[in-house]
């Protein structure tokens, strides 16, 4: 026997199972700590598509509790369609099996390996069968399914299948038990709030052990499920050309306009015509050789960039500021949403945002939330484009220090949304370093960027007139008394040109003959209400203004007025009294406030 | 109908090479530049691992030729022992089939994916099938194939089949064109001169367009084929464990020795007892609950770490050292093979290397080059666990200035050779960071760091005294001349001092009563062979010693000594002349020798 016949015997067959057993971490299940994120974000990603697909705002439950020190239980529950009983065992029980693989649309979900492969981990780690429960609407029967996968076959293994009563009327609920610790508890809730941030429509309740917490919807309003498109002329392989042409036996004109977007009559009579085809001839009839050059004719041909209104949806300016500010403290915020743009005839968008100042860490890398078809990606930021790309951008020209990163309080978000994200790998942790989305992601970026550059050189100049002015106002009290002294003249009150340097609301409050008056004037350049309460023994008759609301305790009253003051406008009030009183504003940051109370 | 049920119609099962079809940047087929390295990477590692099993010493041929501006054809050849031929198609035709994934041991492919993604990325492409030969033996036929995949069903399509003469007794060829450029040219030739170090008993013969290179071999010591080993009761998950004992019939303590490495009789007696169970009881009729408690026991219970002898195969430091110096002109070059270790019960060892100085760039990142089962990785450095621990590494303790990585004129080699290198997805780019094999890698550079800061010490302080002895030699001619002028002398011949305070070999020539006399002085610190060509008009008659050779053109005399000498000794020679020539010493770096021809 010859050697090459003894290592045959050693050839066979790999199940994806197998493949994906041995591999795990391919799939995001390096290790028990972040198994727990991995199946939460599978979980997540199904329940937030199928509430998509079904046009309901997304209301979901996830709870985590401690089976004991090693095992961890998850529970996910959504108010989507629910899935249909025939299906359920392949959903959770075989890899690679799945409804949005094919469709040419924006989707979380795009591999059909996700949760399938928690069903997996749990099996391996705990030997436990995962539990679902589903149910398409109020009339249909509810079902709960054991579920395992069978590793050499890649088959789902139902252990165990009974009807049984559930109060919601539609849905999914999926239980998972697997080897697993709480160490990434922080990454667990950043994932969840970053979730929700680019989910602005959806509700996560979470219990996790004993805690409480609800991430709230911002908007009420649906998303609507992108629709597929087919594909796009210049984005086909020979490969995939060839088997779409297989027996297909339309005219070739018909055959291109029905199986390609942005193809109609005239472009695919172009087609045959440059490649020298009869637009009659059946689809199916071509050779090798006129299938090749029908292919460089559609792809030399000028095409319209496939249409991503339908097939893609990006969250928008105006909620991503929404959803960021609902997360963080922030002094300064834009958002962009690029125009869409295609790589490799995938369609896709990039959208991106900065945030600066605020409670944002003053020191340090900048915060990079990176998001792909509105999930978070939390591991792997070193290898990812988007990461590439901020690192590639020279901040400086914004004001902004950096080392490799850019530095100081700044935040970054960016969002690849398209039919088909490239990965890294299987995790969806990191997007490929694809040109066409590098370039994308560089220009939203240095578009905020010249924002921010204003926005900093704006802030910077506030700062500089404010530190003039302050240095002019200390010198103001001396050459006040010295003035005063030359003249033989009391010092003058210098409080209001103070507050008019400063731009400042200046309040004083004097008695004079019997009468105490009480004067605001408004030196900053915005108009607002605010609230003045005035205290004295006086019961205060004869008052001008009346005051909207008088109080007394033990002989003290207290007046309260609400004023509208308008830039550069005085605002006063007086009454019978003897002064002796005290005076405090409200509705304004104190800072902004001079008190000048010349009873005291 | 329910949307539940709408929406089940679109369920369906994925096939593997659909999933990679569409995913095939997980393969490394990103883009046609990178295809070609792929698939050459690929075909090369499949022969090598061929040799290796064979026992044989590997000739790979490559040749690399274009066939139209877009498409490029590869074929790699080699003197395996080649497939039998009911076995070819699925090796080349079919995603996940092989020989070696369910074996613990060291190869470089693992997962049956490799070559038949090249067939897959050729048929996507260009629509051609690839072509197969391989014989097995003196006495057995050899058949070609076209191969293709069918992507519905992954199995193989053979296009064509039939029985060829091919002048080979046993070995493999295979012949794919697909889509590509030559624009990754520099890193192709990168890859191969990178698999040649860590590979020095392979020779590959290159034919590039119209260029030719051999890699040839630096040791011509077969490596011994890895062994297979069982798997380690330590790194056993409870969902394989659960599949060996369904159906297993031994009593429990014969199965555990059988399944399992580094378990003798009183270690399973051990297991048993711990976890409540006879070890006579059938190993299959276990229930769910013990056979938790025994995988329990048995990951409790010290065992020894996986044996390594067999079923790893590291480089070793020497031909590491070998392998680098054939390639590069390094100063310092330091290599170390670190024990055996083990992570989730897989076996392996870092070896690595670190060079210094000689033709490196100076300036820059520190140039890291990164393996895995002696097989080169050329892209996504970033993402890579050897990237990691290098980065986290403070070299500045070893004299090594750092920005993130270390730079200068560095070279750092790292091999993590195992039965499972955790890649971070299928196209086997990068390691994962696993903490053990971090550690590892870390251990190895420290120990190395610490042999180039003892370098750095010592070359910087030759450096210092070389300073000291250029400083008192500068001075040193002036001396003599004020001594001389002095004493009323004329100036001393100083060249022997210079010599001996430089650590020098002095040569002196000069003519004295019609005698010309050389003296050669060795005040360096090391003995050599050095030859010494003396030219003159003189036919050299009375020469003592007898010179090696003579030689005489148009009247100009040469005589050549070759000559051994040791530090601290001297050599003479002389002869009848009148002196006028010159002389010459070959055989060490010239700046060492100071050279004194009174003649002239």
């Amino acid at each position: 026997m010859t050697l090459a016949e003894d290592l045959a015997k050693q050839q066979r067959s790999i199940s994806v199972a197998e493949f994906f057993e041995k591999n795990k971490h391919l799939l995001g299940f390096d290790s028990p700590t972040r198994g727990i994120i991995t199946t939460i974000k599978e979980a997540i990603d199904n329940s937030l598509d199928a509430c998509e697909e079904a046009g309901v705002l997304p209301d979901i439950y996830l709870r985590i509790q401690r089976v004991d020190s090693e095992v961890m239980r998850i529970i996910v529950e959504d108010n989507g369609p629910g899935i249909i009983p025939d299906q359920v065992p392949y959903v959770f029980g075989k890899l690679l099996y799945g409804s949005r693989f094919h469709q040419i649309k924006q989707s979380r979900g795009q591999q059909g390996i996700g949760i399938s492969a928690a069903v997996l981990y749990a099996q391996l780690t705990t030997g436990k069968a995962s539990s679902v429960i589903s149910r398409t609407g109020a009339d249909r029967p509810c079902f709960r399914f054991d579920i395992q996968i069978n590793i050499e076959s890649n088959e789902p293994d139902v252990i165990a299948k009974e009807e049984i009563e559930w109060d919601r009327t539609h849905g999914t609920r999926v239980q998972i038990e697997f080897k697993s610790t709480m160490a990434a508890r922080k990454r667990l809730l950043e994932y969840l709030k970053y979730t929700s941030v680019v989910n602005p429509h959806a509700r996560i309740r979470v219990d996790l052990e004993d805690e409480s917490f609800v991430f709230e919807r911002v908007s009420d309003e649906v998303i609507e499920c992108p629709t597929p498109i087919k594909p796009h002329p210049h984005g086909i392989e020979l490969g995939q050309f060839k088997r779409m042409l297989a027996g297909n036996n339309s005219p070739l004109q018909t055959f291109l306009v029905e199986n390609f977007s942005r193809v109609g009559e005239k472009t695919a009579r172009e087609m045959c015509s440059v490649s020298g085809l009869s637009p009659d001839m059946p689809a199916g009839s071509l050779g090798p050789e006129e299938q090749r050059s029908l292919l460089v004719a559609m792809q030399e041909i000028k095409v319209p960039a496939p249409p991503t209104s339908q097939c893609l949806s990006p969250i928008g300016e105006d909620l991503i500021i929404r959803g960021l500010e609902k997360e963080f403290q922030i002094d300064f915020i834009k958002a962009r949403t690029r125009p869409s743009s295609v790589f490799a005839g995938h369609p896709f968008v990039v959208e991106a945002a900065i945030g600066y100042g605020g409670r944002l860490v003053p020191e340090g890398n900048a915060q990079i939330l990176r998001f792909a078809n509105r999930v978070p990606l939390v591991y792997q930021q070193g290898a990812c484009a988007i990461t590439g790309a901020v690192a590639g951008i020279n901040w400086k020209n914004y004001g902004i220090s950096q080392a490799g990163l850019p530095t100081g309080p700044l935040l970054i978000l960016v969002h690849v949304a398209s039919t088909n994200v490239p990965f890294t790998s299987e995790s969806k942790d990191a997007i490929a370093s694809i040109p066409e989305i590098e370039r994308e992601i560089t220009l939203a970026l240095q578009d905020l960027g010249r924002d921010l550059k204003k926005y900093l050189s704006r802030r910077d100049r506030n700062k500089l007139q404010e530190e003039r002015a302050r240095a002019v106002c200390a010198v103001i009290p001396e050459l006040a008394a010295k003035v005063a002294e030359i003249l033989d003249l009391p010092p003058p009150d210098i409080s209001s040109i103070e507050g008019r340097i400063m731009k400042r609301l200046v309040a004083r409050r004097r008695t004079e003959e019997n009468r105490t008056i009480i004067e605001v004037r408004n030196y900053t350049s915005v108009s607002g209400r605010i609230t003045l309460y005035d205290m004295s023994g006086d019961p205060g008759e004869n008052v001008d203004p009346p005051p909207a609301f008088v109080s007394e305790l033990d002989g003290e009253y207290t007046r309260v007025w609400q004023i509208d003051i308008e830039p550069g406008s005085v605002w006063t009030a007086s009454y019978l009294g003897a002064g002796n009183g005290s005076m405090e504003i409200r509705g304004i940051d104190e800072k902004n406030v001079v008190m000048v109370d010349m009873d005291v």
